[in-house]
């Protein structure tokens, strides 16, 4: 038996998304960019992709962007605004709990000059939105916020943080990261007052090496790659029609009947809780009533994140120690470190992702393999 | 019949190839950041494609690093040298042919203040060594080349170029854009004496959305994507494993039984200018004795591109008017301007371009349609 309890870091591939980028390879693989009828085709993909994200999302197709991945949608969204707009004014607002492809991009923006403000999270990993509007001021040309937190699952308030920040400023732009919210949740972008978001392919049963970012018609945004002018020339580069095509089907897949996703995720969630509540020292580190259901954040006191995971992965059950963000090396949690949480809990923290593919029996064979595990392994860390 | 003659634009993709995307998308779809082993499997498809890549260029693993594709590729080349040595010097050297994706990216850095020396070349397209060694001083930090021209063929002398740039300046870091040229021809950067080589997945039967850029061992680049830190820090963002792996297996497939495949292309070449040159009005704009074979471009007296690629698609033969690396504008051709051909044929100018998977019937095919098509063509321009 298997539980890939891993689905934020990266999911399977689902079969139509499978199929029609196999024939966007195999048959219609012409070049976009191509004036005959291969590139007329392959064209078509690519439109149809923008098409179905665009109604996920309540926009218009051509606010639809590809990239090659949420990490490049982050960049494209900080420093191209960053840049198109440095003459209106050079502070940039953030949170201390994003992911490092926000998070290194202002890090990047601040040697370049520019002035980066990183509001802290309470207790549960919410920002304040008083400390929010007192960040913003007329230099303030841009406030990048992650919707879903990827070590914890906590959800901003985006429309209310949204309106605070026009209210202060109304020209100052707003990017949400998305990347573990989009294909999780609705997401109305003109509903929340944002200008940018991003979103990534393989974390909603697409592929890997694409990902889109919304731009809200006449934003403001400079490209960060420059060529041959493709996509309005905000994005140059031959289209990963595969990319695409897989990324506008899995897109689609992820909000069909998606009530009963959600209502899915939120039963595997409770299952998941009741049967960690079983389990004697584990703490929830995940503040459920402002978190998503797909996210749940564990401590296991006692016992050291990755030698829980080492465990659990010889059963066949795989977790992440940290976020799987970084490459291979585990850090201490960010989200966490800025909630405040104490030392021996960080340094014990697991986080279980869902899909709405995962199974109850997974998660019972989880929970059932945990608390076998976790008397085991406390009692060697003790010994 | 159809005869697909639009190898530089792009490429179908190649079984062996398509059977690994698919591998890594349905079964082994782990993120190669995770610590547990669905990440270790993963990861192991990116070490094994960094290994086949590297044994082409007889270059070590750790110098290739994945990229979205060429335009990204000769971005990072470009922007991340720039940034990195703008304390040494500010002049950048390049040629007047080369792909926008330099050619732009190069603008973009004369706009942040560096100057940008643009070579122009002979009547056959060929950059002269003299100009080149003139133009390197004690400021001149890069100097980036086309090996293959996209639009005509041109093979650029590079070792010989490499020996003259650094005869005026050992620390100047040398680029080429090979899209064009990898998996064509055998390329060892040592031997070129160059420090830094692009290359692109789809030009040779791999993925879209995927390339790489060949960085020598302590050359001084940084990254122009901030995040996770993956690829030594130098290229953020979760592994595109499938378009890495796919990647890998079309490098090592283009580089299997090599000579035989160059010696086909010489013959598919051979055969197409045998059939042109019973065709009135055809100039060959390529100039044989310094193209690679797989791209030869032609103009026909009387006949605008748009107008004969438009009737060769309706019988199946698949060309390019100018190089189809723009974005769907139809631009006369950058190279040939450059060769000083008369506007006349610069309007008129078509390219054919092959794989070593081309048919002898396709270009016989090819071959009987143009026949046809352009004595009707020309009686219609002309009334």
């Amino acid at each position: 038996m298997e539980a890939y309890l891993d689905n934020s870091a990266t999911t399977r591939c689902s079969k139509r998304v499978l199929q029609i980028v196999q024939q966007t390879m195999d048959i219609d693989y012409g070049n976009p960019s191509s004036l005959h009828t291969k590139g007329i085709d392959a064209e078509r993909y690519v439109k149809d992709a923008a098409a179905k994200i665009a109604k996920t999302l309540k926009v218009a197709e051509k606010e639809i962007y590809f990239t090659s991945g949420g990490t490049e949608s982050n960049n494209l969204a900080l420093i191209g605004t960053a840049m198109a707009n440095r003459r209106t004014g050079r502070r940039l607002v953030t949170t201390q709990i994003e992911h490092p492809s926000v998070r290194n991009a202002m890090a990047q923006l601040e040697e370049s000059g520019f002035e980066v403000v990183c509001l802290p999270v309470d207790k549960d990993g919410i920002l304040s939105l008083e400390a929010l509007g007192k960040a913003v001021n007329d230099e303030t040309i841009l406030v990048s916020i992650m919707q879903v937190n990827n070590e914890t699952g906590a959800i901003q308030p985006i429309q209310e943080a949204a309106a605070v920040v026009h209210e202060r400023n109304p020209r100052t732009l707003i990017h949400v990261d998305a990347v573990q919210s989009y294909g999780k949740m609705r997401i109305y972008p003109k509903k929340l007052g944002i200008d940018m978001l991003s979103a990534s392919g393989h974390k909603i049963h697409g592929p890997k090496g694409i990902g889109f970012l919304y731009i809200k018609d006449k934003t403001k945004i400079k490209p960060i790659l420059f060529g041959g002018g493709q996509q309005s020339g905000m994005r140059s580069g031959t289209h990963n029609v595969p990319g695409i095509a897989g990324l506008g089907e899995a897109a689609a897949q992820a909000y069909e009947n998606m009530e009963e996703k959600i209502e899915h995720l939120h039963f595997l969630r409770e299952r998941f809780l009741d049967g960690v509540s079983q389990v004697e020292g584990i703490r929830v580190n995940s503040i459920l009533e402002c978190s998503a259901p797909h996210i749940v954040n564990i401590s296991v006191s006692g016992v050291r994140s990755e030698v829980l995971l080492h465990a659990l992965e010889e059963w066949g059950v795989y977790v992440s120690a940290g976020s799987a963000c970084s490459s291979n090396h585990h850090t201490v949690s960010g989200t966490l470190s800025a909630m405040h949480v104490e030392p021996e809990l960080l340094e014990s923290a697991v986080r279980f992702s869902f899909s709405s593919t995962t199974q109850e029996e997974e998660i019972d064979y989880a929970i059932q393999r945990l608390s076998e595990l976790v008397p085991k392994l406390r009692r060697y860390t003790r010994r």
